[in-house]
Parts: C-alpha cells; structure tokens; sequence
C-alpha cells in the first residue's frame, strides 16, 4: 500500500537552497552574538506541562502543544524561549555568571490559525541578559540586534525606543487612570496601521469621550525621553551608524504586558512589522526563583527576516547554488582514477568537490553527469577524457558562461581560491 | 506559588560549555559533508502519525511520541531521519537532482528507558545518497565518515565493512536455511560482546545442535569479501591514512534488517559501539514513491562521539571558556566612555568583546568585575582607570598566568591575533 506523501499544514520542509538560507541567517547571528559574549543555551523540545502553562496567558495555552506521553506525564512542547530561560536560571542559580547572557536558536510549536499565513513550527531567535538592571545592558541588545542587521546586509533600517514608564508614570502623576492607560497602551500600539482616528474610535467603542480619548493620546504623544531612554542614547551615540536610524516613540507600546522599562523594535524597508522587538522584562524571569531577578533581550522574528532578505535580494547569490564549486565527472572505468585523486586534490584545498556517483554509460558517459551539474547549479564541471589524461591536463567547462577551456588543476585551484576571496 | 524548576527525565538543558561542544561538532560536520556535494535538510518535528508508524517495527511504535494534535489529528514526532527523507524523496521527486546528496542533523524523540542511560532527546546526524546504488556511493558514505573522524582529530578508529550479500548468498547456495540464517545474524552481530561461545550458546538455544551452531558460525566467518566491497575497497585506496584502518568483517550483521548491500560500521578507541554506522538500504527510500528506489548512508552517535571527545580530550581548550576573549571593565561613570570605545575596537579586529554590564561600585569598582570574568573564564581582563585613561594606555590582566602588564590596546590586539593563528 502506497502512503501519500504529505505534511501537516504549518509545517515545512526545507529543501537544500532553503536550508542553506535559513543556515547562513543562523550562522551571522552567532557570530555576532558571541562577539558580545552572549553564550549558548539549549533546552528541551518537551517540558512539563506545569512549567510551561499559565504563563503565556489563555490564548498561549489554548495555541500549545500539549499531550500525555507513554508514562501518563502531562507535557507540552516549547512554546517560548523566555519560559525555559526563566526555568534555567532558577535550576542552575548557583553555577551561572550574573549577569548570564544567553543565546538561544530553537524551534517552537504554536497551533496558530495557517490561514493567516502563521506557521505552526518556527525557529526563535532570541538574546537576554539575565541579573542585571543597568540601561548598558539595555542599550547593548540594541546594538546588537542592530549589529545583526547590518552583518545581514540590511541597509535601511529604524530602531523604535520606548520605556513602559512613559505608560506608568502618566497613571502615578493622576493624568491617566490605570483602566484608561490600559485601553489607551492597546490602542496607541496600532496607530501606524490604523491612523489617529482609528485609535480614538477604539477607545471612543471603549467609552472613552471623543476629546479625552485625543488627550490622552496627546498625552502620550507629548511624553519626553525617560532617564533610561537618554542613557541608552548616550551609549548608542557610541555606534555613528546606529545614531541616525534610532527614534524616540513614545507611542510604542509592544503587545507584552510583562515589559518593565525600555522596549524597542526594529523596523527594516520595505517590509510591514518588525524583524526584532524586545525590552525590559524584571518581574518574569524570577518567577521559578521565588524572588525577582532583571532581565532585557529581544527576540528576532526568523521567519521574517528571511522573507526581508529574499525580497531586497541580500542573499550572497551563490547560496541558490549547490554547497558543491566542482563537479569532477567520471569518463570510463578505466579513467575514474584519474578522477577520485582530482576530487581528493581540489577537496584538500578547501574546495568543495563532487564525484558524479550514477553509472556511468560507455556511450555519451557525460550527459548525465552535465545534466545533473545544471540541475544542481554546480558552477563548475571538470571533465578528464582519455586527451586530458594522455596530456595530464583536464576541461573546465563554466556553467554559467557556457565556455570549455583546458587548463591544468592548478590553474583551476587558483582561480577558484581568487574568487572566492 | 512557586513552581519547582526540573526537566523530564531523558531530557537535557545544554548550558553553554556543553552547547559549545556541540556546536563544535555540528560546524564540523557540515563543512565536511558540504565538502563532498551533500546538502542540508531540514523536515518538520511533527509528521501525521500515518507517514511514521509501522516503519520501526513494534519497538519504534512504542517508542514513538504520538498524541492528537488540536484539531484532533493523530501525530507523531520524528523518530529518525530516514522515514522523513523517504517521505521527502517522493513528495518533490520532480524537483531533487538524482542522485539527490542530503545532510539532515536534527532533533529526534523516543521513549527511552532512561535506566540503560539512553536519552528521550537526541540529535541525529545523518548523510544519504539517495538514487544511485554504484559502489563508489558507498565508498563515498565511508570516506565522509572518515574525514569527519579525522576533522574531529580522532586519531585511532576502525573501520568495519561487511556485505549483507555474506549472508543471503549463504541462503541462495543453500549452506543455511532462512530461518537459520534469521537467528544467525542476531546471535552473531554479538560476537564481540559476547565471544564465541556466547553466539554459540545463544543459537543452542534457538534449537541449533552445538555442532551446527559452530558449523554456521564457520561459514559466516570464512567467507570472502564480495565483489561491491572489492569494489569499495579499491576505491578506498585513493586514501592512504584510511587505507589500514579498513576491514573487511562477514561477521558484522548490523541489526536493522532494512540493510541490503554494504553495511559497516566505525569504532574509536576506548569507547565501546559504534559512533557510527550505515551502510546501503535499496528497499526502504521508496515506500512512498511506490517503486524502487537505492539508497545508501549513515548515521552518527552524536552523543557517543562528544563522550569519546571529552574522554580522549579531543575538544579544543578554548571550548571550556567563555566565548568572550576579553573583559572590558568599567572603572567609573566619568571613564565608561573609554571602555565603550575599547570594546568596539576589539570588536572591529574580529575579537569577542564583552563589557561588564552590572552596577558599577564607586568603592572597588573591579572586584564583581574580576570575579565575573574569572568565573566566565574569560581569558583577558582590561583595565582603563584614571592613569590609563591620562596615558592613553590600558592594563591586561592575563586570567590564567594572572600576570597583568600595562600595554596598548593595539599591542593586545596583536598578540590576540598572533594566539588566534
């Protein structure tokens, strides 16, 4: 009986070009990340159920994967990577540097709604630094996740800072009441895809009057830079290129409620959303340590990131192609040795080198080693007939010009090794 | 309410030494199989129950994670890298270049029972050539394997190959009957943990007379190397340091009985089993695609191969530190600026940079500082204070000679680079 082969819908495959994107992405990130020393973590795919519910509220816990495994134990499948940060550092409390940073490059599981285009398993990348409470730590996941950018090729990109206290303290000094702010904080965060009138009918539907729902917008709008946002500003001015790209917006409000202080997210050209949000998050870490412990970070939004990068084609060009520079064919039986030491030869060099592995035909051998050189994009194919081997020379022919030359191995060598630096 | 931090059994957290480590060996990997042509795949952690069950045999369904998803429809999570790339195979057959080369290194979960030391989450590392059943393909699985061991400075390994020909020519000449041969090659694919006597008590009791249970084991023993491992072999010596390490042994079984041609398997030293095997499976690639399909690869114990790392002392030392190579110190509000700009230069030279992000204590302004760096094992510590910052200099603190010398930042730079080469 013949299965028909198929997926669950939200899922994906990555074929190799795919892959190789999703792998460059991930490559540049840790980088990065380690050259600021924020460290690896990883945690498991599956942890207890009672770790992991009640904490993203009903809508998390309706959206998780959660099941009873083979031992009747209650388990759900990662759904973040700030609860299983939360968890580690409760766990491992006595062996962890503070402040702790940590990088972490997993998937998770939410049983989104697809038709909204939403995929059910996805790769989170995130940074945090844990234990510390100072606008350097702040400020420095900014310049990171801008770093991040910039190593990605992006060019023009806006990063948007706020601190939650612009919120909190408009409730303090009796502008706002709590229940206003916390109509106004949900609304206010749309105001770029529904407009000023879009807002105030919210909050009007809210029962607001149509003029307290303009003051109180006024209000917001009118807000100066905390004293967190000014020292942020004062390390940033540090990076020249960040400078210019960095807006005070003191109608960002970022959907998390668990946001303390600074929040911040990085728009990129042309693409609707942010790519990187994070903030300030001081009473979520604690909560598997029973006491309160700071933490900042951000989250990159992998997906969207690619998507970013395929449409402003910032992809370096050879990743569409295979991983393989050469294609070494096999002419007859009686040559293929000749071809298994040029393979070994160029692969010494750093070279990456492809035997052709099908039966080789004795009429036409290289019809099918050409056809799968083109299908597979292989740049280069290095034939070795028996004039090439008489010579001790071999043919280059180049994929994409479509010229067929003879040269020596050595030749070949250095030209690659010249392209490629 | 405090909930207590703990994971599932069989499951781990990888804090940054031990998620370095792995990190290390991943990288690794994929430069060598990159090297020779094989791609990255990736496939989604959940399949519909139907695409995986039933093609591990009653253990594999057993063992496997299954529940019903939200929208009630039975899954399952990967269990191996073979049945997806199966699935895969047929589902885009009109898109992948035969022979279609894949690397696959992903997560996989099984029920373990977690007493024998087993592990309910672990990686997978796997390469297949999938399309083509020349010999030269199965040399090619040996050689990558080979080149990984090596890469990962394994210095002694053996390789053992064996056909599964051995076998069924045995039943083909009519020596051993079927069923014979069935316990045969379980009892036998024990011999070296057992010894001799234990495969011939073990066939005693499958109702073997003692005579014919040596009499088999014999014939098993005795016989020679087929014409494909001739074939595999001859290959093999266009690699002079692989060429000793070689054997060929008709006693090798491999217990998956999906194998149909070349199986081998590979040993390091002081570590008991296999850190890897694979060998050719033409029956199995096509289950989906409803014909034929030849098929050989292999896969790694990646977990097997990090405990023989650490128990050979093959990682790089630099692995056990931070990612960090120096500590940037704050030595007060008014000189912070000088550390920001310090920071950023290493940087710019490639060198991982960290600033201390805590409070900074007017009195002894270094000692959380030193403290962190040294429990981190970051390998330099910079001072800029107050004579520094007046003479344009900076004091390193080396964390492992704990000499400390005052230089420039340009000096350390060198030296760090001079270290790094």
């Amino acid at each position: 009986m013949k299965i028909e082969p198929k997926i669950l819908k939200g899922f994906r495959d990555f074929l190799p070009t795919a892959a190789r994107k999703r792998q460059f992405i991930i490559d540049k990130m840790r980088s990065v990340f380690e050259s600021f020393g924020f460290e690896p973590l990883e945690t498991p795919s599956l942890e207890y159920d009672e770790i992991l519910t009640g904490k993203y509220g009903e809508e998390g816990d309706q959206l998780m994967y959660r099941f009873e495994d083979n031992g009747k134990r209650k388990v759900a499948m990662r759904y973040d990577q700030t609860v299983p940060l939360a968890r580690v550092v409760a766990q491992y409390q006595n062996e962890l540097p503070i402040p702790f940073k940590r990088y972490q490059i997993q998937p998770v599981w939410r049983a989104e709604n697809t038709q909204k285009g939403r995929y059910r398993e996805f790769i989170q990348c995130d940074i945090d630094t844990v234990g510390v409470a100072t606008p350097l730590s702040d400020a420095e996941i900014i310049v990171v996740a801008a770093k991040i950018l910039e190593t990605l090729s992006f060019k023009n990109f806006t990063v948007l800072m706020n601190d939650r206290r612009v919120f909190s303290e408009l409730i303090e000094n009796g502008s706002v009441s709590k229940e206003e702010m916390d109509y106004a904080v949900v609304a206010i965060d749309k105001l770029k895809k529904i407009g000023e009138e879009g807002v105030i009918n919210e909050l009007v539907n809210k029962k607001f009057s149509k003029e307290r729902a303009k003051d109180v917008l006024d209000l917001i709008r009118n807000r100066e830079k905390t004293d967190t946002i000014k020292d942020i500003s004062l390390y940033l001015e540090n990076f020249p290129s960040l400078k210019e790209k960095t807006k005070f917006e003191p109608t960002l409000a970022r959907g998390l409620s668990y946001y303390t202080g600074a929040i911040f997210e990085f728009e990129v050209e042309d693409t609707t959303g942010s790519v990187c949000g994070g903030g300030r998050y001081d009473n979520l870490i604690g909560m598997f340590a029973g006491k309160q412990i700071p933490a900042v970070g951000c989250s990159f939004g992998f997906d969207r990131i690619v998507e970013a990068m395929d449409a402003l084609n910032l992809f370096p060009a050879n990743l569409a192609n295979s991983t393989t520079t050469v294609l070494v064919t096999i002419f007859s039986e009686e040559l293929k040795q000749k071809s298994f030491e040029t393979a070994a030869k160029l692969r010494k060099q750093n070279i990456s080198a492809e035997l052709y592995l099908g039966e080789i035909k004795e009429k036409n051998p290289l019809e099918k080693q050409l056809k799968y050189a083109n299908q597979k994009q292989i740049p280069y194919v290095l034939i070795i007939g028996p004039e090439e081997a008489r010579n001790n020379n071999i043919t280059v022919k180049d994929m994409q010009s479509h010229s067929q030359e003879k040269t020596t191995i050595e030749d070949l060598i250095n030209r690659i090794k010249k392209q490629e630096s």
